[in-house]
């Protein structure tokens, strides 16, 4: 298979390329190396210290025995995203080529405008260009659980399922018509940020191209992502993926366990009663593979629902007190009010039985996973010290 | 009250400036002038004739008796939309500065990319400019019907009801749980082209805005408008708006008239069963000072569906027919094969209750209607005659 990957230089992106290249296919990727400019603008830097570029793509054709073909392009530059799939020739295209931090789209005006910009008129110049060119590729398309926020109903995967009726109480307390039919509508968003947002209007937007256009695609609902290594990412350090853990680009559990190694009281935000499902990378990475081996029919547009369970923010802030303690470290708890907008207490309950019927069995338990990152990140103490102002809250919602 | 106009040029901004200039309102406008220039792109121009912007505030100045403040600025630049607002000091901005056509969205990527980004960037901008200077300020923003598609189902006002429940139905035929409450989630939007998703998009930016910010909205989902006349716009020809019908700007009733007009048979696409929701110029204008007269509480994301009544397309055909006959004209209908995507025969039953509880009585029969619009068109068939290779369509969804 011939895969494209937007964002490669990124942290899923980097280890995609390596697992699909071990796994024998052609893979080709697009960058702007925007990432690495937004976390030195927020004052930050990887955990892990990382390769550049020209540095990744010689230690890929080490590894994997062939070329890695790279871009440093930006996806919103349409008439450049054509000339490089009709080059390239793509059977699969992995869109993760997107601004992917919350509070970085709400420090103010210029950050939420280009973080909409980037992220909805790049997606939309690839589903341009696949129409021109490629219009049989698989677009991978990453989305975020964030998309649906936290309504007091289940959620189903993107859209309402076969079968599904609304109905609405009437006065006197009894239920309505049933006879309203739901099936195939994208079920109802209520995305928390102006990052958020992106992803729902690329998930409108990527609908409509399989409908008008016969594209077809696989949206990817993903909940947070943690963790250091893959299976080829164990192999040397010099093939580290990038680890975030400032306030903006850092992801909870990654931003946790830096913590927990400086010594910085854990920033658990309000109540902590806030529920997201979660997974492991190397959980991330086999599923996108699941999905490419498993393509949609042409004109087909498909949602998971990508994370192995579901947490509150306090349980994982437990789970890495005591994973630290196994290793001897001792962890605080911090108490912050929450900048964000967001229900402390709510109902949670995500159906995610797409990627199990396609073969996904979640590998790891947390806890082995997160004292294999403290441990990754332990050597590097010294060096993070000088960057622990990165880590509190301090944008806020309001 | 002070109100701005974002695309105070346009069909709806011109005679909305004018009316609330009557009822004594301090108006202000922005437009870039670019909708001129867009249907000049496509070939075409306004069946009635305009005066420029100049002339038009001169013409303001005379009617109303004071100055209509007017910007030509770019509403996606942030930092202009700002000092805008914070000089004018709007209690209500209502926001009309979109890309407006279907079928111009569809012709290309440049077309599409461009769309989207001047409507949902020029939003996103107004949102954070209310936020930062005028966040009490009342944003009336122009959505349109075709946000929802056309679903098996009945469409609320913008979002499931209070007392609404979703179900599924079993695998033995019986309906499952009905404890799935999805009362104030955003109704399922199922939109028809890159145009009508920059407003689905729009809606959801401005959900948010209310949600986080405090910031207070009408969402007006607006069915195609159509005539020449409004109370004002009868004084005098110097005060005509614009009137499109070429195939992208002009909408169905209003190219219906022209071709009526200029002899050529209708132009119906496909079987002719569409069904949307329709309203005359005068009720669109009643509906919006309605709005702005009875405004949502700080916080409060209102959306009113706004048209009169739904009819299919051939209805509307014949009714053009009848009303040219009446005139002493001979129209025939046309078939054309559809360019759409669109389902040509459906169940339609959208709500529409809002606007009439705070008052909105619709006010003229459509056959009326239709022969003041003939009647007004008829003196300019010779200049009109030159653009009839305008109306037919060309641009193809596929």
């Amino acid at each position: 298979m011939r895969v494209m990957i937007t964002g490669i230089d990124g942290y899923l992106g980097w280890p995609l390329a390596l697992r699909l290249g071990a796994l024998g296919h052609t893979v080709g990727g697009i960058d702007t190396m925007f990432r690495r400019q937004w976390v030195k603008d927020v004052g930050s830097c990887s955990a892990t210290p990382i390769l550049t570029m020209p540095q990744r793509m010689q230690l890929y054709s080490e590894f994997v025995g062939n070329r890695l073909a790279f871009w440093q392009s930006d996806l919103t530059n349409y008439q450049e995203v054509l000339k490089i799939y009709g080059e390239f020739k793509p059977d699969a295209i992995v869109y993760l080529g997107e601004q992917p931090s919350a509070p970085y789209s709400m420090i103010d005006a210029e950050q939420a405008i280009s973080t909409q910009s980037n992220n909805i008129l790049g997606t939309l110049a690839t589903l341009w260009a696949m129409h021109r060119v490629c219009p049989k590729a698989h677009l991978l398309k990453l989305g975020t659980m964030g998309e649906y926020g936290t309504p007091h109903c289940d959620i189903p995967e993107g859209r309402f399922p076969k079968g599904s009726y609304w109905s609405q109480l009437t006065a006197d307390g009894t239920m309505g018509t049933t006879h309203q039919d739901l099936s195939n509508l994208i079920f109802p968003r209520c995305a928390g940020s102006w990052y958020h947002l992106t992803k729902v209007h690329d998930s409108y937007n990527v609908e409509f191209a399989c409908r008008a256009w016969n594209l077809r695609s696989t949206d990817v609902m993903q909940g947070p992502v943690y963790g250091t290594r893959t299976e080829e990412l164990k192999n040397e350090d010099r093939m580290a993926t990038r680890l975030d853990f400032d306030e903006a680009f850092g992801t909870i559990i990654n931003r946790f366990c830096v913590q927990a190694v400086l010594g910085i009281p854990l920033t658990v935000y309000g109540a902590g009663g806030q529920t997201r499902g979660y997974l492991p990378l190397e959980d991330s990475i086999r599923c996108m593979v699941l999905a490419l081996e498993h393509p949609p029919q042409l004109g087909e547009y498909r949602t998971f629902n990508q994370f192995d369970r579901t947490y509150t923010i306090l349980h994982l802030a437990n789970e890495v007190v005591a994973a630290a303690n196994e290793l001897g470290i001792t962890v605080e708890i911090g108490a912050h009010e929450n900048p964000r907008i967001e229900a402390e207490h709510h109902y949670y309950n995500p159906d995610s039985s797409g990627l199990r019927a396609i073969g996904y069995h979640p590998i790891a338990c947390m806890r082995s996973v997160l004292k294999e990152m403290i441990k990754d990140i332990l050597p590097h103490e010294t060096r993070l010290q000088n960057y622990a102002d990165a880590v509190a809250p301090k944008t806020k919602w309001r």
